[in-house]
């Protein structure tokens, strides 16, 4: 017999989700009380975000398994505290699940988002659940700490710092566009090693945790913020945080023949796909031009793919992107709202 | 025209969301940021908790205005920091809701959520919108702090302990039933002086916060849980996690005139009604004997309806209900799963 939810129960099934907070020593008080109780750091803030995803129209069943959808979960939490140089530690999981929900799928989904959630030194400790009729919603808080005074916010960025660029934005929405030409399922299996990297990026990314708690000591970072919504669009949010534009330099940003060769198969151009649209999680940093080293020595050791590709400046509001041959042209702020779609 | 949440935009609708966090020291950086940075006091601990309600299972949009909807959300989760003794400070948001959701609900429901958060001192740091297509959710993180090592837990109770309790359990869970025997609007309409605190004690539940502040300097309290269940399931909870028993004395609790009178309209016995499944958010407490005073002075300085109305036994798990003829007869412990019904 399949076991579902309803077999379970509710308290059993939140016992269940939010196992494995117990023997740490910043847990006072762990799951199955009326709250968690979790000890601070004296001279730590404490950072706080909350995202999650809704059946339909973050995933569908089909494409994510439940380890996948989990992982994902804790990477687009994980990715926040990054964008503020801390360290993660504690999350509250509610998720609206029907009752016919197998336990299986259940604990396949905790699994991945322990692990996940795991490597990078945070665990679940409290938890609610609640029966839908209609679509699934799986919704975390994450809580992490930083030295007092020293998060990084989107706000600080000054004309002359460095942009520092990880990874290779685009990838996770060409690897979404390049899903959507086949049935999921053609899709997974017709994938070849040309495609792989898109995919990973969109179905599997990760946070750049270690890198920012390798480069926050060095005092190098100046405005920070994780690609959740697209190149373009997160950083002219930094820019307007912080009051200045931004000169984007193409030939700098890495090379990415898997995005390139995803140009034609969608009839997409690379600009397009690498400036716009697109949750990779990668981070955008403003560095003080005299810690470059710094920041270059927190790559090498947290093994983070980084380059430095541009330079901001004094023309508030303004991003331009610096092609290969010299020419400047505006470079579109481009997000995506979930209620009215691609703006 | 009507302005719906698609002509708002999600950036805007989260920054009216979560409007209201500037201007408090303990408030580092607020919304509009990748994560809220919030400064803990050195020597306290943090306590975590998370309860949302979902469209058709928890309310139905008739029964409530998008207001209580916003209070309610705040009552729920500032009981359970109320039963750890934590003082309420930050909250995070989650909502998924359909794109054509009125602002000007939306914006009542916030105006009901921070005027509630605000009446305890909390405040709105962080939150996150996403569309759907059939039932709306709504879910909140609460934090609070209290003294380092001080929070009350569900284990401790000890035997010989007094069991305190808050107000008038059951009227919840009559308010509720009552509502349901015609159709809301006319409930409202009809409903005079002497249904009006059933219905309020469903519509409106307010936290203990006041009460638990100003009784945990004391040091009075071994252990504590609120009512969200029902007074028997929550009973049964503390004693589980303390490993003793309780014999309550039916007596010693508050006579209730409404709940009385809901008896016959409901055809359901009072000893149902008072010990059956019921969100209260009233407390259950064990008392240290020697501190009665205390508990008792703090009830009285906050205002709170408190009785001693039992004590506990060294007879693990079991709850026993001492009627008004002395006799004794076991107490059953239900709550209400939302997965299998009532259990």
């Amino acid at each position: 017999m399949v076991k579902t939810l309803r077999d379970v129960g509710e308290l059993e099934a939140i016992r269940l989700l939010t196992r494995g907070a117990s023997g740490r020593e910043d847990v006072v008080v762990g799951p199955g009380d009326d709250a968690a109780v979790l000890r601070c750091d004296p001279g730590e803030d404490l950072v706080a975000t909350t995202d999650g995803m809704v059946e339909g129209r973050h995933f569908l069943p089909v494409w994510l398994t439940p380890a996948e959808r989990g992982a994902r979960l804790a990477a687009v939490n994980l990715s926040d505290l990054a964008a503020m140089a801390a360290r993660p530690r504690w999350a509250l999981l509610a998720i609206g699940v029907r009752p016919q929900h197998e336990m299986k799928s259940l604990l396949e989904f905790q699994g991945g988002l322990a692990a996940a959630l795991a490597a990078e030194g945070a665990v679940v400790v409290g938890g609610n659940l609640a029966a839908v009729r209609g679509d699934e919603w799986w919704s975390l808080t994450l809580l992490g700490s930083v030295a007092r005074g020293r998060a990084w916010t989107r706000a600080g960025a000054r004309p002359g710092d460095l942009l520092a660029v990880t990874g290779w934005p685009g990838r996770a929405a060409a690897g979404l566009a390049l899903s959507r030409l086949e049935s999921p399922e053609a899709f997974r299996a017709a994938s070849d090693e040309a495609w792989k990297p898109l995919l990973e990026a969109w179905l599997r990314p990760r946070a750049r945790v270690g890198f920012a708690l390798a480069l926050a000591p060095a005092g190098a970072v100046t405005a920070a913020i994780d690609v959740s919504d697209g190149f373009a669009g997160d950083l002219a949010r930094l820019c307007e945080a912080s009051g200045v534009g931004c000169d984007v330099h193409a030939r700098s940003l890495p090379v990415d023949p898997p995005l390139e060769r995803a140009t034609g198969a969608l009839g997409l151009s690379f600009t397009t796909l690498r400036f716009g649209p697109s949750d990779d999680y990668e981070l955008l940093l403003a560095i003080d031009p005299g810690r470059r080293d710094a920041c270059e020595r927190a790559a090498r050791e947290s093994g983070t793919p980084l380059v430095f590709a541009g330079r901001f400046t004094d023309r508030r509001g303004e991003l331009s992107l610096v092609t290969a041959d010299g020419a400047t042209r505006p470079l579109e702020p481009r997000g995506f709202d979930h209620f009215a779609g691609e703006r």
